[in-house]
């Protein structure tokens, strides 16, 4: 089983592998607000990828959310926010969702044979599920308009070095060492270390830091968000 | 004064920036053997993209390097190798050349401001040159093929680190933060960090150890080569 990592989606073609299982990264905040929302009970998401496809369902009756730049688009019910997913209003509901880069990155994955979620809040979840399907994984970064950064490069490290060190997965591709390299270099406090990344500025400006915190804390929601068809669901 | 690095030539049109200077990477081997060449007498070269031009130039009397996957092409004069380019008949001759990435990587930077050779090689000249200059910086990484790779980002970090701590250049951006953290792991002994690399794996099958030994050694070729039109030059 094989590793690699794509900090980019537009280099996704590069790295299409019709086997792998494909891991979706946004943490800052698309991947974390997904996983929040099927922890505090979502039924379902329809990930899109522009904000036209999200008016249609707004205009079917569903709940959608749409965020661009760190912000919610006008007229839409929720933004980015993981905090957004936690209240009872959004229990068992089906919501479509566009975000600046994530669903930009579900929707290019989408001819993988498995697309699933990922975000520090389900790491441990994601790595014992990859562990069990013993396939190749491709771990596909959201990054900033198709640009490398480095909290998605860093969740593709945690899950990696725990794949290459602790069980049978291999890694001969340089992103994918240059991830472990950089999460041993962060892991002692990845809030710190991101300090004067990008977008933890960039969010900071839009008096993000509570949610940047909290997509950063590992394993508070242990649920596997899989894509089925253009829906995604709760994995078992 | 700004610093970026861009990991993959395919990523060139999102940091173009027509202010800055662009340092095209290619450590094992094409800019380590570029340097090499000006170093050691080659008055001129001519990098070009394809085997195609390459022939031309040799139909038109021309010495051509040709490279393509670590290995000189049949019919051509010079590989891909820094060796190649250290003896007498190489000096004062123009020489074309093209291989697998660097050359690709130059071919994307031409509506760059200006767009330097850099390689650990000249290392020191390079960082020296764009102090003196004042410009903005794009670290151009030749990659593999369009993916990502160790070598290349790793003196990315190290003219980076340099720049930004020792002199009064900014960096905002997270390519380069992860640049400049990898070389910080690696500066004690790149030839070991390399070690599980693709590329270094890659050179050490087609028995070419000595190649990379070299190209990482600091600070052997003190020369620019610079890109004047369709040629190569040396810079003051």
């Amino acid at each position: 089983m094989n590793i690699e990592v794509c900090y980019s989606p537009q280099s996704y073609p590069l790295f299409h592998n019709p086997n792998a299982i494909v891991v979706v990264i946004d943490v800052l905040r698309a991947t974390s607000a997904i996983t929040t929302a099927f922890f505090h009970g979502v039924s379902k998401m329809i990930p899109v990828a522009t904000i036209e496809e999200a008016q249609k369902y707004k205009e079917n009756g569903f709940l959608v959310a749409a965020e661009r730049n760190g912000e919610l688009v006008e007229g839409f019910d929720l933004g980015n926010s993981p905090f957004g997913y936690m209240s009872a209003k959004v229990k068992g509901k089906t919501i479509a969702i566009t975000t600046t880069n994530g669903t930009q990155a579900i929707e290019v994955a989408r001819q993988a044979h498995k697309v699933v979620i990922g975000s520090f809040l389900n790491l441990d979840t994601v790595v014992a599920y990859l562990r069990k399907e013993k396939k190749d994984v491709l771990f596909l970064c959201a990054g900033w308009k198709n640009k490398f950064n480095l909290e998605d490069t860093l969740f593709a490290g945690a899950a990696a070095e725990d794949l290459v060190y602790k069980y049978d997965f291999n890694c001969s591709c340089d992103s994918t060492l240059a991830a472990i390299e950089l999460y041993k270099n962060a892991k002692l406090d990845i809030y710190e270390f991101l300090s004067n990344s990008s977008h933890r500025n960039r969010l900071a400006k839009l008096d993000l830091e509570r949610d940047i915190k909290y997509c950063l804390e590992a394993n508070q929601c242990p649920v596997l968000p899989i894509l089925e068809g253009k829906f995604l669901v709760k994995g078992a």
